[in-house]
Parts: structure tokens; sequence; C-alpha cells
């Protein structure tokens, strides 16, 4: 059966998505700092760098990289978490992860705009839907058939379906970093804990991987 | 030589201090979720309860507790933490830890009052002063002798005194829950990390200990 799965990068004060990046540093110095031990996994290099150099940590961030994209067959990402605000005259504008993405899946885009799909190398395909949060869900689930599907964030499009119950398992990487600005994750979420079994486990970076697994 | 400490409770979207206290339940259950695991230890329960019973949780939340008081000669807390807040109209308030508080040294409460010192049992006196957080701190400093001063919150007046820098050593115990309202404790603190070694550690209980010391 589907699985609906979120993975989140987040700082101590829930920072999910930042907001410093600017033409000379198009992810912006908190987004390095935030997601420093994950790209600096070997599953990571490999997987978003196609680096095969086999270089890169291993170990408990590293086993969680590995599960980030294992056994998901769709994905669902905000508008801004696919490029489409930083970006919004250029036509040509066709994600941030290069001609081979490391999704290998379909992947929908929620947006009010009408673009046609986007059909990149290595089985990644871009749609954009103009759809509600459960509408967009079904069309991926479909896509996903038996596999998993990712809800990629980020934090504003995520919010809703934690908030209307539709995901099983949402696991947060906590960087021990206060940010101070960005968007944060855990708005309107209250006793969101209630339906689900909580983990924690410490890395030896200092990232916290906490899990939310529904009972 | 004098260190600065302070320990916090927060819920992973960092709320230090709750909202939901009713005259029935002057704490509210907000409160009693966030520190479940702290009133669950034995040494909490000895201290704050005098319970000699020798019932109560160990391991690392008792650990932790232990050293909450271990050391500490004088503490500063905000007036809402006392309890001047929720009884302002209260000539005889004393706060709300019984005739013989756990304290057992000198605390400074934060306040534009004018009140005199209540002088309660077992060694703690409550002394009333409208200081900043720097003169208050020299206060206490000088009343602590050669041990350590206790920044004891609530938040609102923990922060001035970890955005100065005054603050060597924070211990902050996460709480896995998501409350949604209340005071947080992290708001204009970017880059905080910065001056300090920051580790984690999870206990049994699913609390994540976080330490922020001066390297």
């Amino acid at each position: 059966m589907t699985r609906v799965r979120a993975d989140l990068m987040i700082s101590l004060d829930g920072i999910a998505a930042t907001d410093d990046a600017t033409p000379e540093s198009p992810f912006g110095e908190d987004w390095a700092r935030l997601t420093e031990h994950y790209v600096a996994t070997k599953s990571f290099r490999e997987r978003v760098f196609g680096d095969t150099s086999g270089e890169g940590t291993t170990g408990l961030d590293d086993e969680w990289h590995q599960r980030y994209f294992e056994g998901v067959g769709a994905e669902i990402m905000g508008a801004g978490k696919f490029g489409l605000h930083a970006y919004p005259d250029d036509p040509d504008w066709r994600g941030w992860w290069g001609d081979t993405p490391p999704f290998r899946y379909p992947v929908f885009v929620l947006t009010h705009r009408e673009l046609p799909p986007i059909e990149m190398q290595g089985g990644t395909t871009f749609h954009f839907i103009n759809a509600s949060p459960t509408d967009a869900l079904a069309i991926a689930a479909d896509a996903a058939g038996s596999a998993d599907v990712r809800i990629g964030g980020g934090p504003t499009s995520l919010r809703p379906y934690l908030a209307a119950g539709l995901v099983d398992e949402l696991h947060v990487a906590i960087t021990p970093i206060v940010l101070g600005r960005g968007i944060r994750l855990w708005d309107d979420l209250r006793h969101l804990e209630r339906d689900y079994q909580v983990s924690s486990v410490t890395a030896p970076s200092g990232v916290i991987h906490v899990t939310f697994t529904r009972g």
C-alpha cells in the first residue's frame, strides 16, 4: 500500500526554508549550513552529484539519506522548492538539479501556472498541477502505484498535509543551529504528535533525527 | 569562577512558556506535558516534592535534573516565572513552591514593583529587583560568591542574557511534542551556536538534551 512520507531538514528553531538567497548565492548561506551534513554523505554525493568516487560520510546521516529516495514512486513539491518563485520569468527553468535530477520518478509541482511537463534524463518528469493537497495526493498516488509518495516540501506545501493527517511518516533532521529567519515548519501543527509514535536519535554530526510514524 | 547557567524545557517548536493556565489548572495542561519527564525523575521528586520514598525515574533525565541545582549559588528569574503576573493582586503570594522552595539560595526576581524580600524555609530568599539584565547578573553573582548563577527563565527573561553572550552553559531539554502556542525561546537568537560547542543526546524518555557550552 502506498505510504505518504516526508523528510525535512530544519534548524533548532524549526526553520525549514531559508530566505537569504542572492543572485550570487542562489541557495544562500543558511541553506548550506542547514543541509551540510546531508550534502556530506556518501549516498547524497552519489545520488545527487553523481559522484562515484565513494567519498562522503557514512553512518546515521548517510543511512537516512539512503532511505530518502528508497521505495518512493512519485513526489509532490511546492512551486518554491522547484524554483518557480526564484526564476518566475525564465521559460527554460528546469529546476535546481541539472539535466539528470536525483528523483527518477514523476514529480508533481503545485502551481497556479499552466506549464507543460518537462521530461528530464534518468526517469524524472516534472508535472505542473493546480490542485488541492488532497487532489494532488490522489494524482501522485496513482502515478506511484504500489510505491510510496513523498511530500517533498517546502514547509508551506507540507504543512497542510500534516495538518490533515495525510502523512504516514515524517522524518525531521534537526541541525543544531539557530537561524532566526525563514519559514518555520511547526506553525499551526499543535498536537501533531498525538497520532504518531515519535522517536529521536542523535548522529555523530550533531544532527538530531526525529521520526513521527503512524502507530 | 562564577559561571552563568541556564536550563529550559521546550517543545519541538521551541515553546518554553505555556499559556493555557486556568484558575482550575494553574500551570496548564501544556506545562504538564512539557515537564512530565522532569517531574517523573527521582531527583525532582526528592528536591521539589520532598519525596524521600526513592521512587522516580533514573537515567539521563534524572542526571540532568541533579545537575540543575548543583553548584548554583543564586538565581535570577522573571516576574512571570515567580507568579507575579498570574497573581498580581495577592499580597501573600510567595511563589509556586510551597513553604520550602527547592532553590535553597537567594533568588532575584526581576520586577518593576517594589516588594520586600521574602525569606522562606530551607535557605531560599526571594529578592525583588528592578534592574537591567547586566545589573541583575552583577547582584546575583555577588550573592553567589564562587558558585554559579542560574538564569532561571522564563524565555523572555533568559533571551536578553543569551543575546548579550552572558550565558556560559545553556541546557535545553526538548520534549518531542508540538505545542503551537506559548512563548518561544529561540526568537531573535540567530547564530547563537557560533560561540558555543553544541552537543545533543537522546534520553529513553524521548527527550532530547541539547547543551551549548562556551568553548
